[in-house]
């Protein structure tokens, strides 16, 4: 084991999150949200995303929640972009970084963006090339990683194959994403080992749904092996688009309270991210999906 | 790493499950309860316990309880006794197993049963020597072994010398309960570590509760070191009396889902298990706190 000394968190709750929330959402609430994470210490905020409000309503208005937050030094503040008119909007926004994705799966890609895992990365080509010109860093995202809703098991060496292409088309960072929260430590370990062959692992992330309940041992087996960046969402927001009432993204608390409980630095105020937490939940008008979060909002509080 | 091949669940939600959920439960509900647990495959069952109703009031009924579960071969259906009078309606009722408990804290001991360790473990010398002569097997629980809710952490080798204390006195198994959830794998692994040079790793279990979200997590950090035997409760019944609205005991579903994919036996029929859980909940009137059984009944369920 060789944990590392410190670990990077990618707040992806205002973008991930918040899209697969059901009740639509102003743009202050998200530009409050995005203010408050920012306090509490959070150096890498998924903002929002440019696609067709057509497909993700929640995701309207990204413009106006980019031109809005007050920008804290330090921090990026980044934003998915699925074309370059994504792209576009993205940069007129003031993004400081953009996010661009494929599938480790044929026939979720085929479902998701009706195109060949290996046509939706050309497609990301101009993207990639524009983002280099003004040195902006892109970061690449890996879906299904451990299980698909149509294909069922993926194979470990499938997700090292994709994340490479991404990794060699110029992005800074894959982010391995368990989409549907099924993978155990097992596979998760198959996983990091295979693709950490082919990317350094300090360019490696796990963004761990807990939909099964397994996403904090998966951090905790990444950990192990020396994995040193997670994505996670605030109060766990968002849920599982493939089973209804499941839970989606892990909640960054649940992370933060497993972090300090292993001794690894994280830079991020507990006590500000409950504060961020309740915000958004009072605006959502439901509780956290942090198990954390509730405790330490519960009756009787330990140290933590 | 050395995972156990096999893994023994103790099944708690009848006892320590249900004791903290507040609606009433009628007799015929705890009975339906058990008689599908053990048709799921479950081996060890806490079945109830034989306490003072003015205390426990979820818990009067244990006897009627244990005189129509219909007995399957195989199955050890326990029961907790906290003194001599409760051990007597224990054998009368029939149970295969008695369960007995200390604290490895002195303020929870002082707050909880109003004597200290030391006092509480003397408490019961007369049932450790009845069971003998009975040929009755005891289990040991010890609580707290990570925090108190008054004391705060609770030092490994307080848990280590109070799980001894136990085994010596004849107990066959040493429960080790974070019974307030606020473990990480860190204390985990130091309390496995400190315990199993005293009692061998096969006579030791693990006891976890969900309330921070960790739960999951220790238990793989506990299966990483050897240890193979952990208690849960269907449907995560019970919640935590330390902090209101948050989680308690771990979801059998949930471990079973992180044994399936560790490749470890468990032995448990998981969609019998979910039938057992949907039972419950329905007579609870709520939705399971189990992760990967809100998932596995989702819209879309893929394979485990």
């Amino acid at each position: 084991m060789k944990f590392p000394s410190a670990v990077k968190i990618v707040e992806v709750g205002p973008r991930d999150g918040l899209q697969n929330e059901k009740q639509p959402i102003s743009v202050e609430a998200k530009v409050a949200l995005i203010n408050t994470l920012a306090d509490a210490g959070l150096r890498n905020i998924e903002a929002g995303s440019f696609v067709n409000p057509k497909w993700v309503p929640q995701m309207a208005g990204s413009e106006e929640v980019f031109q809005n937050i007050a920008r804290k030094a330090g921090v990026s503040y980044a934003a998915l972009t699925p074309n370059m008119m994504g792209f576009e909007r993205a940069m007129a926004a003031g993004a400081t970084e953009v996010a661009i994705f494929a599938a480790a799966s044929e026939a979720f890609s085929q479902k998701n963006i009706n195109c060949s895992i290996a046509e939706s990365i050309e497609r990301f080509a101009p993207i990639l090339q524009a983002a280099q010109a003004q040195n902006l860093p892109v970061r690449g995202y890996v879906s299904c990683i451990a299980g698909c809703p149509y294909e069922g098991e993926i194979s470990a060496s499938k997700v090292a194959e994709v994340s490479d292409i991404l990794f060699q088309a110029g992005c800074y960072e894959v982010s391995l994403g368990d989409t549907i929260g099924t993978g155990t430590p097992a596979i998760i370990e198959r996983v990091v080992d295979l693709t950490s062959k082919k990317i350094p692992m300090s360019q490696l992330a796990l963004h761990a749904h807990d939909t099964y309940g397994q996403a904090i041992a998966n951090i905790y087996r990444a950990l192990q092996m020396g994995m040193s960046v997670f994505d996670s969402s605030i109060a766990g927001l968002g849920g599982c688009p493939y089973a209804k009432g499941a839970s989606g993204n892990v909640a960054t608390e649940d992370v933060v309270y497993l972090l300090s409980g292993l001794g690894i630095q994280h830079g991020i105020d507990l006590p500000k991210l409950l504060h961020a937490a309740q915000g958004i939940c009072t605006v959502l008008g439901r509780e956290t999906h942090s198990k954390a979060g509730r405790a330490l909002a519960g009756t009787l509080c330990v140290d933590i």
